[in-house]
This record gives C-alpha cells, structure tokens and sequence, in this order.
C-alpha cells in the first residue's frame, strides 16, 4: 500500500491526523497507548519505500513509539514549542531532545493559535520561536513548516476540526490570521530579512530555510 | 452512519475485529487502551438507533470501557471461557462476571480452537463449556452464539486471519472440525438431546436455546 502511493509521489505522510487511526492516537486523543501493531508494519513498510514519518499531529506515546520503530530519521513537520506555550498540538522540551537524540527532525510552524501571542503574534515572534527549538536540538536538525493552507474554504476547516470529518468537534480554533509579512510562501523574504534582524549567521540562515530540509529528505527518501 | 446501516438491517456490531480500529483495540491486538473518543459516539449513536455491541473479538479495557460506557445491554455474542481454556479471544470469570454485573448477555460458541479439547471437542464438552458460564453469569443471560462460518472458502478464511484482510498474520487457526453431529445449524436438535442428557430443566434449555436472545435483542432493537 505504501508503496502504491510512493510511486505516486507521497513523501511524507502524518501517522495520525489529531485522533485516533489503525496506527496510533493523535495529539487531540483523550488515550494514546501508541503505535498499533498494525502501525509498526506501516512504520517498516515506509521505511523500506522511502517516506518520511511525520508526528506533528500525532499523540506523545505514539510518537516515541515512531521514533524509536522507524530505522531512517522522522519528523515533526510543523510544530511550536510547549515550552512557549501549553497546548495539545505543541512539543515539550522533552520530546524535541528525544526527536533529536533519535536523528530527528523539526519543522517550526508560524501557526498563530499556537503561539503565546496568538493572532497577534508578529513575524519576529516565529523566528524566536525557531531559536527556541534550535536552541534544544542545535541548528542542523531545524526547518520551516509553515503550516500554510493556501485555497481552502471554510468547509474543509469545518472538515479539519472534526474527528473524522464529521464527529466532534476538536478545538476551538476558527479565527486563524498569520503575521503580518507572512501571509503565504511568496513572503519567505521578509522571513530572511527577520532571521538577519535577529543575527543569525548566513549559514544558520540557509540551514534553516531550506539546507537541512533538503538533507533530511536525501537520507530518507 | 449507524442509523443508515440499522436502516439496511444491521442489527449487531462487533466493536473492533480482533485488532485496533478507530473505535478501539481486539482480542489480538499487543496493548489495549480502551474505547477511543470516537469510539464513545459510536456507542452512543448505536444506543440511540438500537444497535447491539458485540465484543466477542474486542480487547478487554475497550470491553470494559464499552460496557461502562452503554445505556443498553451489551453482548460477548459468541465467546467461550478463560477458565477452560486460556486463550486470547476467551472471557475470564472475571470479564464474564463484569458482563453479567452490568446486564449484558453471553452468547457462547462451539468454535473448537477455544475449547480445551480441539478439534477433538464433542457435543457434550459443548455444552459442559455452557454451564461453566451459566454458573457463573445465571441461566438468564446465556444464550448460542455458534460461529458457523457457512459457505466460504480458504480466501475468506485467510482475509480473516489476517490484519485489515492482509497485514501480518493474527493466529495459527487454519484447520477447524466442528464437533460431530453439530456441522451446521440443521444439528440443532443433537444439541437439545445432549442439553436433555445434562440434565437441564425444560425451561433452561428453552432459555439457552434462544428465549434469552429474543429477550436481548428485544431490550436493544
């Protein structure tokens, strides 16, 4: 199965969308006692085709499971730190040191409601955010997740917020604004020119936008 | 969902088939955290369109979770006892008294592999394996649940014996000798003789025979 849809250019695939799955339970899940039995053999088979696991949405047991199940490096694509604010959907310092300890990956998402200031929250705010987390798993392991949904209504939020597209409802969040200067990827430069406001050396720059991405992708895929 | 299948006829449902789903773990399945979030509205929207929960092939924490979780009776539909024979899709005295405590019916199978005996099994240790639980839950809760699988091939078998149809095998169960002069449902009148031989009342085996499953499924439905 997986790799049907790797031939049909899946390359990254999240284990589990906020609740429960056949693999695992989602970051939203009232339980997670973690991968399944079925979810290791998923967890082999992407191994063995090439996807990159993805935990950004999936719950704290099920993601160590992952990690310590999959033999390539896996990926929070688009997370923020709970240690900058408390939430289902963010990552405690404990987990991103053991996602980095297991040659893991972290995409840093700009997604509003899920950082300390909100909807206010201002483009330099995502980059301390991203200094936050390189400061726990060092700049090689760091990316951009913008967390950008470009095109849709509000019938596939509606879609999103429920268990399964349709059951309960799962969070609260409607009212989404993204900074100010950050509204889609055609604004990624006055991303570079917030990372040189904080003075961040070239080379972390290019890590962070794009070199470590594109190297954790080689290894994987 | 559930109505629209209760509308086309569908009567009883086993929560999980032998492994994870998304309402909650199977009797094969390594680690069983119980009934998920989903998994409490799919309960509950069966309660309301009168559906019966099956939980003959369901973990033990989502059974109990289930049970708990019910405003209507619920069922092991076909199952057999721990106390005859451990095996992983047998009830524990403790699993049946827990059933019992809390209104639920036990329907019990002649499926050879979960009985002490095999494929050796006859009629009577059958109907021994019925009184062991009659003793436990009472007479009144206690009804066939043969699983007689009838016109199916070795395709159907493996599908079954396999997780989500096709994932890692879940049993050694390939070869399957129904007890003598109990093949199929036509056998049922072997079954009241060896219940006569046991020594059981008129009204017992009326009541195991199917008095108590109109009962159930008149409470539910």
């Amino acid at each position: 199965m997986s790799r049907l849809f790797k031939e049909q250019g899946v390359g990254i695939v999240q284990m589990t969308y906020n609740t429960r799955n056949l693999v695992g339970s989602g970051c939203y899940e009232s339980r997670d006692d973690g991968l399944s039995d079925f979810g290791h053999e998923v967890v082999a088979e992407m191994n063995r085709v090439g996807m990159l696991c993805d935990l950004s949405h999936v719950g704290a047991q099920t993601s160590r499971d992952v990690i310590l199940a999959s033999k390539k490096p896996v990926a929070y694509s688009h997370c923020l730190p709970a240690g900058l604010k408390a939430h289902p959907r963010n990552k405690s310092d404990e987990q991103l040191r053991f996602m980095a300890e297991h040659d893991g990956f972290v995409g840093v998402t700009m997604f509003p409601p899920f950082l300390a200031a909100g909807n206010d929250a201002t483009i330099d705010d995502y980059v301390a955010a991203i200094d936050y987390i390189v400061n726990l798993v060092g700049e090689e392991r760091v990316g951009f997740g913008t967390d950008f949904t470009m095109g849709y209504g509000a019938k596939f939020f509606e879609y999103l917020n429920r268990d399964k597209g349709y059951a309960r409802q799962l969070t609260e969040i409607w009212d989404v604004k993204f900074p100010d200067g950050l509204g889609s990827i055609a604004d990624f430069p006055n991303l570079t020119a917030a990372m040189e406001r904080a003075g961040w050396s070239e080379t972390k720059i290019r890590r962070i936008m794009g070199e470590n991405w594109l190297k954790l992708l080689e290894a994987v895929w």
